[in-house]
């Protein structure tokens, strides 16, 4: 196992950062600035999301740099004629992030207007990473926030994560696995994802294993013979119930068999008495094919003697609710030496000013609501600060914990939710309020923007 | 410039590929085989997909290889206790993709059940790269085939990619950007795709640019010192109308507008007419903000004085169809050295055996029906074959063309489509039949298997 983060190199960013990067230079504004990173909404049927991907957004922080080729193809864009040269040999030459940001742990359950991410930068360097921050916290939270879904709905059956095909390209599902992992999946079929951060991962065969052989059942007997402990064999390439019998009248001992189509329910119900009337009664039962929590939910609802779940599209997609309302907003500026709250009004997307502490309030041990409120407030009794310090200076204050370690802080904190969070159909209602003095800064700011 | 592919390394697969590559293996079953990789079904409302990631696809078929560090990480998996060391030592270390691909080019409409991809290679090489081809062939191609849906609604006006902060991860916006532009977009706002697919790049201003100053006509000012010809002034951040006037009244020329919030017709026709009656009528409005081809449509409809779109999250994430049935299936086999076509019946989820072509009938220019046959069937009259070679022996035959290559052979390719498959609400009916021959070997292949 190695703890790679993936490679996201500065140009991965809108233009209008590079455009506003010069512009903010060119005028003298690079003193810090404070933006953050939060979710408008929350999706539909949805109460609570799972911060996740912060570990990658770090290390992209950490390692953000213009080579010469990169900064001499900028150069030449058209759009950046009028930029003085300095900007590309003295500033991009030397860029590197150097900022603070503050972070609500990996695996914490957040709502809506939370801020996730605080960055606390140079104005230009706060500016250019927006766009990489946005697309990797925002679709790793979304990832975990599905799996807490599924997990839950699975009622303590495992469930594997098995979306890489489907996910929006390779990198894509690697960093779906990482996700579902910290949402509570068990395990990934993604074997990169199982190198680089040390997941659990299984799988055993496809129907093309048992197309390859003229009948099932030598299929069947030259994959036990490599794999004699862990075979989960595919039943339904042909006709389930028909494979069964051939499974069983084979005397091998399967450890597992997996279902894929058709009626699962009642699929399930017919495999599990054959294989008991056969003595076969340590075979498991796996149940794959187009599954989410709905349907999951449905088939532990109905009892079908399933003992597992593979999940894919629905989590590597995250296919009900693709995109977040993630967004990345500037709340203070520096002008003149002095920090000013700044928002926005357009309809429908305003914002409160002002660097945020997200105060968790804590009774017997369950979180009953959150305060945001600004950085130096006091806190409300009974609260934990969410936001922690995670980079000073540009390097990261602590190494990210163990992702198993994460996963099951992450199960502890779902765990402790107000129960009408957990239901599948839940509506966001869990109390978030904005403090008194951030209500009034909005004011201020409003008078000031004018 | 430059034309990198991103890297995708050999682990990127599912474990079940890598077991059955080692049940292969063990049972000398490494002679060629077939699979082909196609979409089941069309998503809702869509009546033709564009095909596209082939050229990612391509890369990482020449690419892949296994390190001997992942080889040694491999060999200690438990599943693979009983798997012989020849394995890792042997075949995975002289492991390289030595198949024949056969393609369909990028920026061609398709159907359901046609073949984009056929691959022949010794099976356990066949096995292997299932997982990351489907991940990057069936993004891409939603994702171009989204973006073909938009600029048709657009009808004419460009339509801009602004999709990367909300894509899965900054690698998948990477691929959107290059999908959404071989789908007829006129550029993107990711730099990196610009830096390595030479796709046109722009974007000028956030609302973070207008905030940081006290005044919105300073911020405006400001910008157009160092951006005078390619500053999009952006109106929306406190209010869009009163913006308008301060533009105006600044004496600056702004070359364009952009309006992100609000009710855009209704505000398009109203800072339309402000920017006229000031003698500005050469400045144009963009509009952004959650845009998709439905909205594009009506705004469109109704005439509202927009000069061009800039589409995110519905391009980058295909918000609406988030993931494509797409798979890849086995379909002729070698067994005691003769090839045998091969199927699945699993319900919902059958196959046709055998390597197949799609012909494409033409007439007038135009295409009125498509025939998947067995490679090696006599072609119907006018038609053109779909596949074509792309890969022997492992290397590609020819370079991928030019990126607005492809895109402008789209273009002509989609406008040539039957004028009711280019609706918005187009139900998928354009005649897609399987040869006689291909159903027949069906039947022969439904008996064998038993």
């Amino acid at each position: 196992m190695i703890a790679t983060p993936l490679m996201i190199n500065a140009l991965t960013t809108d233009l209008y950062q590079l455009t506003m990067a010069a512009g903010y230079w060119r005028a003298g504004l690079t003193e810090p600035a404070t933006f953050e990173l939060f979710v408008r909404r929350l999706p539909p049927r949805r109460a609570f999301l799972i911060a996740a991907g912060l570990d990658d957004a770090l290390a992209f922080l950490e390692s953000i740099r213009f080579t010469e080729e990169e900064r001499n193809w900028l150069r030449a864009l058209t759009q950046f004629a009028h930029v003085p040269s300095g900007f590309f040999d003295d500033y991009l030459r030397q860029f590197s992030f150097t900022g603070a940001v503050s972070a609500v742990s990996e695996g914490t359950p957040i709502f809506q207007d939370e801020p996730i991410l605080r960055v606390t930068a140079p104005l230009p360097e706060a500016q250019l990473v927006e766009t990489a921050l946005l697309a990797t916290v925002a679709f790793a939270t979304s990832v975990a926030s599905k799996a807490a879904r599924v997990v839950h709905a699975a009622a303590g059956r495992p469930v594997i994560e098995f979306g890489a095909r489907r996910a929006h390209g390779v990198h894509a599902g690697l960093a779906a696995a990482r996700a579902a992992f910290i949402g509570g999946c068990d395990g990934t079929s993604l074997v990169d994802a199982a190198y680089r951060y040390g997941i659990p991962t299984s799988g055993t065969m496809a129907h093309s294993w048992v197309q390859t052989f003229a009948d099932e059942v030598d299929a069947f007997r030259e994959f036990s013979r490599t794999f004699p402990e862990s075979a989960v064999y595919l039943l339904d390439t042909y006709d389930t119930v028909a494979a069964t019998d051939k499974l069983i009248a084979s005397g091998l001992k399967p450890p597992m068999v997996r279902l894929d189509s058709g009626e699962i329910v009642s699929l399930s119900r017919e495999v599990r008495a054959k294989l008991d009337a056969a003595g076969l009664q340590a075979t498991r039962i796996f149940a794959t094919g187009d599954l989410d929590e709905y349907r999951i939910g449905t088939i532990v609802k109905e009892g079908a003697p399933i003992d597992g779940f593979g999940v894919g599209t629905a989590l590597s997609t995250v296919s009900d609710a693709p995109a977040l309302s993630a967004v990345y907003k500037l709340v203070e500026v520096h002008r003149h030496g002095e920090s000013a709250g700044v928002i926005k009004r357009s309809p429908g997307k305003h914002t409160w000013p002002c660097p945020k502490q997200v105060w968790r309030v804590m009774e017997n041990g369950s979180p009953v609501s959150d305060l945001i409120a600004g950085v130096g407030e006091a806190p409300p009794p009974n609260a934990v600060p969410l936001l922690q310090p995670a980079m000073e200076h540009g390097r990261r204050l602590t190494p990210t914990p163990p992702l198993a370690e994460i996963r099951e802080s992450s199960r502890r904190a779902v765990a402790a939710l107000p129960e009408r969070l957990l239901s599948l159909d839940a509506a966001a209602d869990y109390p978030v309020a904005i403090s008194a003095p951030l209500d009034a800064a909005r004011v201020t700011a409003s008078r000031y923007d004018r």
